[in-house]
């Protein structure tokens, strides 16, 4: 069985540690291990009766709540199977763009959707260069600034806020003058409910001003529920309702659709992760910092990247091999290669096992 | 609130009934009224702890589980999110074909995935006139034998077998010339599953022979799970895995995957819905064939389509005004219009509902 070159295969993971899939401790995608709420599960179970009739397939219910929870009127949201689902329409907008731009490193399910479609790409790499303990971002994008000359109007833009696999965050008005320049701008939101509301950098605020503007929201990582598959589009009405005639009629099954009615309601559980997510993220990144060979970068979601000098795919190995927990390589980052590392923030007890792990790795080969 | 376009939308139905949407009869989806199988929902309960990982995207044991159901090796057979999430990749396809031929009456679906990449379409009508009691159905494909000239190797075919709305079986002798002089052909099997082994005439035996046939097929009619979306392509093993590069990575949702799983293997259930459906059909359809004005065809499937000399639109609100019953007009089939409409075989109780409902209306307009 050969390494999968994107998140979350499990199988290969528990093959390589010799263990069921049930017993490894999986840091590799980026789920909120609080959940998923009994809110959802019981809504689930509520759902079954419904099982034989078909989705509604304009999703008014399940809209009118996510509008409720937005301040939106429901016809600028779309359901979609996963924000991926919906991330394929986007594409294929972006496919009939001159140029699409894409923030580096990148999701590698953007690559995916951009090259169904045959659409034209180009890189904006962020500068990553490691400097002996400091990391940082270019937020200026400066592929763009270099090219004033060429007409923006007929490209699109690619970005992921937070961004992923970094953990950056750019404020709206950072954002902001891109959507203002670029012709179609896609901003995938899928992390940003782990930030607290005073903290919410979404530009969901700024939707209707914007009709060049697509913005994808997940619920699966925030409510533990992306065997479900889960998420939404927000953008101007006649957008959506083109992608609504051009994909299948019922894309999101009922389950899901009630799930998500359930759960934007649960304020307790929000509550639960943001207060948990702070001081938790805080001490996993102290206990990275504090080891050898080890550089965390801060990041505003609930995942970090960490810079190693040994080969991150080695470690990975070892950590299943030894401790049977598993870390997200960044080999599908092309940019990244063999010397970064993700971790999603889970307990505080999974996070001090994986410390205490990488504590005998990263020690012993040296 | 206007009539919707497609089959199932309850809602829409259960506002002209002034009823809740579980007070209503649905004869206008055709699903199983058996199901669904107590083996999906226990498949569905046992699969809620496993919501908090993402589904495998190769999804390796559902392969092996429909490999094992149809004799087929896995990298045969590709799940997705209800047949139709496999229709819009066959139709990407599709339009890169100079032509699509299309047998008309044609599901709206088949319509909306072409028209999304732009498909060139050329409708292949089926013969319908009503000859006072008998409709006949042309399988010369006339279009076809007065083009001969034409290069038929780069053109497309979607052929639906068992037909909908018409209910028409073909035989794979019928079909198979088709299959050896298309570029790419398209059999729709959606509904094979509710004819028993001995009639079956699905083109998976001969599937191994012909890189230029897709297969697809559904799980949620049979099964009674259309809530649930669950469908698979079967076709050669380099076509499919195209398509999982182009599509998204987790469309199948983990409790569809373990529903699916279970399914397959529940033998008790495919017996009984097999004898169930032979002789309630049968009783269905003289039913109808006694009542005045009205004209049954003769169909393999779950459903039949009726003629009928009055509004079909007219009778269906009718029937939900003053019976809560829902049938499915025909005005999304154009070459149909006013003059059909299709009913979903249920229980006997319900059929004579439905009979009993009709004997008046139909009386009482004439």
């Amino acid at each position: 069985m050969s390494r999968p070159s994107h998140g979350g295969n499990l199988t290969w993971a528990a093959n390589l540690a010799g263990c069921p899939v049930s017993a490894l401790i999986d840091f590799s995608a980026s789920i909120n291990p609080l959940g998923p709420p009994e809110s959802a599960i019981a809504a689930i179970k509520n759902g079954l009766r419904s099982l034989t009739h078909y989705p509604d397939p304009n999703y008014d219910q399940l809209r009118a709540s996510l509008g409720q929870w937005h301040k939106l009127p429901p016809d600028w949201i779309l359901p979609g199977n996963g924000s991926a689902e919906l991330l394929t329409w986007a594409s294929w907008e972006l496919s009939h763009q001159r140029l699409t731009y894409l923030i580096t490193p990148a999701f590698g399910d953007y690559w995916r959707s951009l090259k169904t479609f045959s659409a034209q790409v180009k890189p904006c790499p962020l500068d990553l260069t490691p400097n002996y303990g400091e990391l940082s971002l270019n937020l200026a994008l400066p592929e763009l600034t270099q090219e004033r000359a060429i007409n923006l109007n007929s490209a699109g833009l690619v970005i992921n806020n937070p961004h992923n696999p970094t953990g950056k965050l750019w404020t709206r008005a950072e954002i902001l003058p891109y959507v203002e320049r670029f012709g179609l701008v896609v901003v995938d939101e899928a992390f940003m409910d782990f930030l607290p509301p005073q903290q919410d950098q979404s530009l969901i605020s700024s939707i209707q001003d914007y009709p060049n503007l697509i913005i994808l929201r997940s619920l699966t990582k925030f409510y533990s529920l992306p065997g479900l598959r889960l998420g939404y589009a927000i953008a101007h009405p006649d957008r959506l309702q083109r992608w609504q005639q051009w994909r299948d009629p019922w894309p999101v099954n009922i389950l899901a659709q009630k799930a998500a009615e359930a759960i934007i309601k649960d304020r307790a559980f929000q509550a639960m992760t943001w207060d948990w997510l702070a001081p938790t993220k805080a001490k996993l990144w102290e206990g990275l910092a504090n080891l050898p060979n080890l550089t965390p970068l801060s990041g505003a979601a609930n995942f970090l990247l960490v810079y190693t000098n040994q080969s991150s795919s080695q470690l990975q190995e070892n950590l299943l091999k030894n401790y049977r927990i598993l870390i997200r390589d960044c080999l599908s980052f092309p940019e990244l290669g063999d010397r970064f590392f993700r971790v999603a923030v889970r307990t505080q007890a999974d996070n001090q096992r994986l410390l205490d792990g990488l504590a005998k790795l990263v020690n012993s080969e040296q």
